[in-house]
């Protein structure tokens, strides 16, 4: 479970409050806010804040004094435009802000992405809590014999088990170890916290505007990437569809997952042309 | 006036339409949305959306599962921690977007700021207004003898009374000929549009995080700023005073203008002690 | 001509400084150094710095110790995958800096690219020279009845004739005012310069890594962006294609020109399979 | 040893080579390219590549046709001057590419400067070699008792064995583990490496232009960064004095550190002004 009792009331408190706005509100999105949407065993993605809908989309591509707006058949024949065209601007001009845990490796790929905002929980300030990514053992496999940073047959039930219990050991000691110095020695916590692997758990607010975003989920919800960022990116996606669902269907129609099948069969064409 | 009637029916319109939110809400810049702040002669800067709120801020420092917020106090001495060790991450948690109508040669200065996102009116695909910034009389200085870049004593009236007279007739006749291109000749627009001169007015969607806009504030709302940018700033100053009270007053006295101040006697001392 | 000959005494200078250096050098790109290019009718690029070539393509790749290539043919795959792949870290590795003279309103679209460097000559410190730039009549089209913001069919002979004739007579008498305002008047060229149209030259230092250089180019030598922009992007792509010839290669090949074409073909066909 | 045979002797084989080049070359930094400056127990920082020197900062703020220097004394008035008032764009018309061996818990902190290029090891295309940060005795202290994300007092000798014994330990069955996972169980590379801690030591190439890289060693070679990071800051702040010794005096002097002592003093003034 990846929320406290006090952290669960603390979300609850904000999904009490709701007050009067004249901004554009997103009803599909407005259903997820603050809520913890749970990813790999105990890492989350939290909805925090957002600004614009596709209607602000509209709105911007036009520079418009009013809604923008003229009928919604209109809005999504010029979102559909603008995504076909690369006109990046308009979808720019959305953001979103998300409260995410998630494994430090996962988070050092994340951070790659640099045209976003961050927040991250301070190891220096603050004591990290004991909870470590432990894969499931589906998720285990080894490594690609022809992909040579990926993953391919899954692993034999013993040697999983042989991994996840060099694992957990290991995390457990680390976290003793991590005690030990902080509690018992008064170690500076900046010097304790490198004794910590990978797996631990941070978190962090992140926000970033729509157009980085659907770049960013194009290149992490993609089958080469790792599975345990891809899970993340997913579960973001299905935020997206309810945010700005005009958007969403552009996107996938015009550049996420069929149009990437139909561009692996113009390369076999391609390659077939060369001969 | 920079608005049309129709501009301010379909602002009336959207000041009308309000819904619920469970987001944070600024009571101060609630007041504000949408709503023409008259800059130069025909110029405005309105606010189309914003995310965040002094409480933001302090949530995003937390990184906090609900409000973030302890007390009020506690929320502003956080805040001005942050200000004081320039921890800038918190800031940009916060964003804003503005409609901007302004003459280009100060669009020309603005888009130097490049972290932020701009969807401006195409003069490719649309035709502009016949609109252009005349300065008022004592607007208009000599060359600064002491600032290679500024302005200095104002001209006198007879001086004052030619410069304008130049600007009305080249501006006039520079759009009577934009017409003639565009209306009788057809030629294409975004060919016709190179004869228009820097004072015309554009329009342009401006979204930018608070820490950025600080950054922009700071430089463009000083005295060595170029006037004609330095009303603009001193107009978004006021509206980031309303939106986040507690970030402008801790702006205020860490960065902006009473350090300047102190600096430059800082300076002062300097040069003394090298002799 | 673009260059006055003290222009041209300087670059010779610059060209016949030599020294030796430890960096990679690119011998296509040194060929070039510093010499103006000219584009429009006053206009041109120069090369005033780059960093890295093919080969430091590689060794980031590999974050390598040496030189990092193995064989020139290994070279050439690994950075057509890096480019099929959309890698695009080592392209950002190299960097080049240019020295552009443009017309203001076609510096006005390429400062939209934001991930670049930009010193501008200062119209606030300095004076402009009386340089505009006026189309060739071949230059001069009618508005596009299919692209709203595109040029069609050439103007006729007298049409074009009355274009440049308006162009012509008001660039000449802006810049007189210029004068007039400037010289004898004394005003403030923060003030003077706004007067000016859209078509006369201003000059900047441009500096872009290449993957950032790579998209502008893709965007800017594409038939659909304006001439007078395009003939940048062409002149620059010759450059490149000096600079890094094994990544000119792949980026033709799987981003380019043909790969575009292959695209449209596949929105045919996409269209006639939704029927 | 940071540095294997194989590797010193391909460092070697590139500072053998030399190339003559038109471009600007300094002196001083050509001295140090590729050499490996050792940093903590088992890193280095190493220079790969630059463009441009002190001259080219002046050449770029006069947006110049040939060297754009005047005399020695001129250059560094004007590089002065841009410092003082924050004129950043010449700045970042000098780039650098260094080649850095850290720890990932320094890594996690280097990569928030996001105006940068990485190009990181890959752990999940390759094997991490066993080389771990092992702080020395001294850099062992507690947790501050003032400051809430520093370190305090050192430790005791007893309690610094201990946390020595335990990182040597933990470090050597974590790499023994992964080994074992990665070459008898043939677990993905990319699952393996999430059982490392975070005192492992990773590399990357990392580019950077001036102005940013001063703002990079402004934070981060200030007192309050951790030790780990501003040893790194530090022997980059000699390489950048090598490379730009005009522009690093104007830094030190005016944003460094004689000026941050002055503003705490400011600091104190301005407490007692307050009461």
């Amino acid at each position: 479970m990846p929320l406290s009792p006090e952290q669960e009331a603390e979300i609850e408190e904000l999904r009490a409050r709701r007050a009067a706005t004249l901004r554009p509100v997103s009803p599909g999105l407005e259903a997820h806010l603050y809520k913890a949407h749970p990813v790999l065993d105990h890492g989350f993605v939290r909805v925090i804040d957002y600004m614009g809908d596709d209607a602000a989309i509209v709105q911007a591509a036009r520079v418009s004094y009013g809604k923008g707006t003229k009928s919604v058949s209109n809005d999504e024949g010029l979102i559909r435009y603008l995504m076909r065209h690369w006109h990046s601007t308009p979808f720019e001009m959305c953001e979103i802000k998300l409260h995410v845990k998630l494994p430090i490796f996962v988070a050092r790929q994340w951070i790659r992405h640099r045209t976003a905002n961050v927040n991250e929980y301070s190891a220096r300030y603050s004591i990290l809590d004991r909870e470590f990514y432990i894969p499931s053992p589906e998720a285990l496999a080894l490594q690609s014999t022809q992909n040579n940073q990926g993953r391919g047959a899954p692993l034999d039930p013993e040697a999983a088990a042989r991994v996840l219990e060099i694992l957990k050991a290991d995390a457990a000691r680390a976290y003793d170890h991590y005690e030990e110095m902080v509690d018992r020695i008064g170690l500076a916590r900046e010097l304790a916290r490198m004794n910590l692997p990978a797996n631990i758990y941070t978190q962090w607010y992140w926000k970033i505007d729509l157009h980085n975003l659907l770049h960013f989920l194009r290149l992490r919800a993609d089958p080469h990437a790792q599975y345990e960022i891809r899970v993340y990116a997913e579960t973001i996606g299905k935020l997206v569809a309810d945010w700005v669902p005009m958007t969403w269907r552009a996107y996938q129609e015009l550049r996420g997952g069929a149009v990437a099948v139909v561009r692996q069969a113009l390369g076999c064409l391609r390659r077939m042309f060369a001969g």
